[in-house]
């Protein structure tokens, strides 16, 4: 999927939502646990109950690796599930890798190869090498980490060069190393004061937000400085969907308030001419 | 294990050796794949003949996700046998993960707990609430990025605020945040004219030295100007090692090659009188 198909699914969906797969075992309705594989179960009813309000999904790699082999086989059978029964879908492992050249190349291999994510998220720290083995497959995308959501964000994102944050030369620097159809960048939606001076870098790219919801991001904020006339925005919310009910119909919670999120988005998108 | 029990392992076996476990399926001796976990039996066998000559190893954990749920199973194989038979063997996972508070705590899990690897290697971008969860568990180390072996290492760490260099300030920011005895920096072999100012802001942590070998970095180099007197360095070898030969003879050629490391850095530990 291109930049193009990106946006012509939003507008089909009137929507921006990225659902977040932030399975925990731990936390995942206890009725579940009586299935085989529990935590592709959850998966798969999420995602039955809220692809119709989202563009894409995004499983946490951390959630499945911290169950072992077992943890792997849940994703895999997640990625699976989605690409035959909503190819429509833009799934993301958000893996956050990034490593010397060849080994990055293993990492490209083990999530846009094997299990055919769409996209990687990726962190730029060690530079251009160990972000262009994930850009070498045809129709899939980095979204690399610019300005994150999170507090630690302040301790190196803002050193500052001469006037230039250190995120804004992540953006700058890496747009060239892909184009705005297999390239996007993670900004944080407690950033909004940031998008101003980001989009002056980037008027086209993807930006993938999270941090709306359970961080306390504002999804109008990040609608009104950080969208463009393609839209240009994914919204991830993980925790506020996928736990915001612990019972039997813990699905048709998730599939409620993912609809909240599409019509506040699809009000956002109506304002800006869009739909 | 501590600071001074790394020290005291380093000097009983007049080695600070890491063998890299970059264990590529594609590039194991054939004679190897009529074995149920042929993965597993090549590093079970590397590590029987090169564990006297090496004071850690470290599996590259890119290697082993390329091959999803197996590789995993390969990997969890590979820790358990290390720990239970040569215990004093220091284990790193070479994972550079890295992400919000919540999911750093599941990799933490995963590696340190599940696994119970001695060490993780760690992305730094993302900052403190990145990184703390890691340093949660008693006895077990962060393996922070601090200056990497390639050449991508000069698109952002040597960003300059103020004549503090990215890396500097990742290095003095986040020493706060541990101690000499949890965590340790991974600065390239390639970068050795850079030790001198390193040092001058850590002088007693351990440091993961990459690229001595198939990267090109100098091991008399990285002693002269990064050894302190308690070592504080561990050099990792892994191609030149675990690929030097590909026949059946495999793992006592590894050995052999192991064991010729082991004595230049014999000889640059006499030279510092460590031992």
């Amino acid at each position: 999927m291109n930049h193009s198909g990106l946006f012509n699914n939003i507008v089909k969906k009137k929507t921006f939502l990225c659902v977040g797969l932030d399975s925990e075992f731990e936390k995942i309705p206890s009725f579940l646990l009586k299935f085989k594989d529990p935590v592709f179960e959850f998966n798969r009813r999420i995602i039955d109950a809220t692809h119709k309000y989202a563009v894409a999904c995004k499983p946490n790699i951390a959630f499945y690796e911290s169950s072992g082999a077992d943890g792997w086989r849940s994703l895999e059978a997640t990625v699976k599930y989605i690409k035959k029964k909503y190819p429509d879908i833009f799934i993301i492992a958000d893996a956050k890798r990034g490593d010397i050249g060849n080994t990055s190349k293993m990492y490209a291999k083990a999530f846009l190869e094997n299990m055919a994510f769409d996209a990687i998220t990726v962190a730029p720290y060690m530079g251009e090498d160990s972000i262009t083995p994930f850009l070498a497959y045809d129709g899939k995308w980095v979204v690399l980490l610019a300005l994150t959501s999170n507090k630690g964000a302040d301790d190196f994102q803002y050193h500052n060069e001469d006037g230039i944050r250190l995120f804004e030369r992540v953006i700058s620097v890496s747009r060239k190393w892909g184009t705005i159809d297999n390239l996007m960048y993670v900004i944080g939606a407690t950033r909004a004061d940031q998008f101003n001076d980001i989009r002056r870098i980037i008027p086209e790219h993807f930006l993938l937000v999270p941090g709306v919801g359970a961080q306390g991001g504002s999804l109008r904020e990040v609608a009104k400085y950080g969208m463009t006339n393609k839209c240009g925005l994914l919204v991830n919310s993980s925790r506020s969907i996928i736990y915001a009910d612990n019972s039997k119909n813990f699905d048709n919670t998730a599939g409620e308030k993912a609809m909240e999120i599409q019509q506040e988005m699809e009000q956002y998108l109506a304002e800006k001419n869009l739909i």
